[in-house]
């Protein structure tokens, strides 16, 4: 039976809408930011910090290059050697244990390759066109349809970027998940109503 | 309102069968390997000639080199050059054709790619683990699961490498399709529920 459902999301597709209203149907707790007060409490770490390095690697070609060789290190000696990599490993552990926990909702945070040891997961990802996820964005941030652009457009490499190096998947790709939705094709609800029926199933 | 089903697929994961399913439910034809038929018909090929080279560009690495930069001058003069070319672009002109007609199931053939600008098409992809996929290779074609292995893995290649080289797009990456499906973990019968659901939308 199944016990989590993760969301990975483009920005702006309504991943996080979706997966809130899948917690409030479901009557499960839900994740998203959540876990970033949660990784702040155990790691120290402020939740500016978390934020900024939790989702979305950051630093310029040679400091990810670096990262890099660091992480190359961590694996083999077992301990993390920049803090990015504790933060990662910091939300890792809070996955596994909200996981282990009970029924819920977990928005992005590579938690669907975190998790993919357990079959009582249902891995969605959700996506959308372009103009979909700018109007979106542009009507709950009040900002232009160029800043959304870019907002998303960026917002999406880091995501990718983060997720690609932490994971021996690619972000994005169909296979890493068991559910890929266009909800801008199919619209927020219908989403949720698929999720919902594949959860319970 | 949609008004046409494409399915695109990993070898073994059912999405043939999901696919007629499909056609049968919703009373609309189903055009698999029946576009074989009909290129073989448009284009004087053998329908052996286009079975291997319809769906599967092969060939070693310096002839698809030389394919592609054949591919490239086809690009600028409209003319195919190679005759797997001519067999993309006769089975183009059929999809496009099918799809103008009414209503139906196409399996397989970039038909994503090829129908992109239409707005009355499902696009889905279908995928499972190796596990689900080899255990239905062997049980239907009678072979041993390393050949099965072998089988499902070179057969999703050259799908992947056709589909790349055809289109502007990435074989298997979620957002070229509107719903990516776990044929393994949801079942046949769901995944042809949800589509289903989405096609009548």
């Amino acid at each position: 039976m199944n016990k989590i459902i993760t969301i990975s999301r483009q920005c702006g597709s309504g991943g996080h809408t979706i997966g809130k209203m899948l917690s409030e149907k479901l009557n499960i707790p839900f994740y998203d930011k959540e876990i970033i007060e949660l990784a702040s409490k155990e790691s120290g770490f402020t939740e500016e910090f978390i934020k900024d390095n939790g989702e979305h690697a950051g630093g310029s070609l040679l400091y990810n290059l670096v990262m890099n060789l660091s992480y190359a290190g961590t694996l083999q000696s077992g301990t993390p050697r920049t803090i990015q990599d504790e933060v990662y490993f910091c939300q890792m552990k809070i996955i596994n244990e909200l996981a282990e926990k009970g029924p819920c909702v977990i928005v992005g945070r590579c938690a669907d390759a975190i998790l993919e040891e357990r079959d009582d997961v249902v891995n969605v990802f959700v996506h959308a066109g372009d103009e979909f996820r700018i109007r979106r964005c542009v009507e709950r941030a009040e900002v232009s349809e160029e800043k959304a652009r870019k907002y998303i457009t960026e917002r999406d490499k880091k995501r990718a970027y983060h997720y690609n190096y932490y994971t021996d998947k690619k972000w994005g790709t169909a296979t890493n998940y068991h559910l890929c939705l266009d909800s801008g094709k199919l619209g927020i609800e219908q989403c949720v109503a698929i999720i919902e029926a594949c959860y319970k199933k």
